[in-house]
């Protein structure tokens, strides 16, 4: 094996999208979700997101990382406005009307509708799960943590409602993303598969 | 299919670690890396995390989640002192000495020779890199965010140096991690492997 060394020096000479991609894709492969929200007119917006982390089981909190505002980001918007999002896992066999969903469309399109994906509400929870994932969150937005180097922010929301296919729910609670197929991504572009290599026990010294 | 609706009355109910273990998984598979750091007298440690995020390109900086700082959190400690650390990722042939790195050692215990892991330096860095990773990445401390709601934290780290075997980066910048076969994870113990399903062009509306 032939290991580089690269520093700032590296980077500092721009080539176009190649170290946007570098950087995007050396974080490895992370779960890929849909974000649904909806406007103050109801129109309906999804987000696609690779950003996910878990942040604390009680309260059940999780986090995810939104780009700078300084374009128009309908996700932000809305769940700012309603304070409540929802968290759809895809699964492997629709990856491209997943991937679909990370086009900008414009602010009165309803992406449920022009991606294809069936709606499915809870009364009194304002925004829209994705009928068709097996794993869905309803989300309530809790704070937001600016990054001032760049603009980006992490959104931490609080888990109202879980929505699950229980033939993925085991007993000691571990949810079985691998028998429901869910998706992981690398980058803006790159989707994969996984499968079970295997559970360990607690390590000790 | 058989949806189930959970909602904050179930997981009222305490049942042992069922919750935890159910909110930790419920967000799905994300890459696992081994983070090093060194304390003042030289001693290292690896800690494991598979809360990675990419937080920018430009300049390069990515986020981790940190656990409450109730108890001794060396990697926190050792990367407030030295102001840097590394991410080293694992391989899926790996994985046994990967999730024995998650044991809690002593302070005054070398968690590189405890676990078994080479150590790999760089002039003017003080963090140890792990020899045997295909991709490590030198990070210096940029930031913290606290979650006051469960006192978590987001560190924030720019990239200063990358090693990299050069057969995983491909022309465009993209880096081939399931080339590489790098370790994913999810939860505290579940392991997995993955393959490419594919790389999809820009969506457009």
């Amino acid at each position: 094996m032939a290991e580089l060394h690269l520093t700032p020096e590296d980077w500092s000479k721009k080539k176009e999208r190649y170290w946007p991609t570098f950087f995007n894709t050396i974080s490895g492969p992370r779960s890929v979700v849909m974000i649904g929200t909806q406007d103050g007119a109801g129109i309906s917006n999804i987000g696609l997101f690779n950003s996910l982390v878990h942040l604390g089981a009680n309260p059940p909190l999780l986090g995810f990382i939104l780009r700078p505002t300084t374009v128009a980001r309908h996700t932000y918007e809305n769940l700012k406005r309603n304070g409540c999002y929802t968290i759809n896992h895809g699964l492997q066999s629709e990856v491209e009307a997943i991937h679909q969903t990370s086009a900008k469309y414009e602010a009165d399109e309803d992406e449920f509708e022009r991606c294809g994906w069936k709606k499915q509400a809870i009364a009194g929870f304002d925004a829209p799960f994705v009928a068709e994932s097996v794993i869905k969150l309803g989300m309530r937005y809790v704070d937001e943590h600016l990054i001032p180097q760049n603009g980006t922010r992490l959104i931490v929301g609080r888990v109202e409602h879980v929505l699950i296919d229980e033939q993925f729910v085991e007993e000691d609670g571990f949810i079985n993303t691998s028998a429901a197929e869910t998706l992981i991504s690398c980058g803006l572009d790159a989707y994969f598969k996984y499968e079970s290599l295997k559970r360990l026990p607690y390590a000790r010294p």
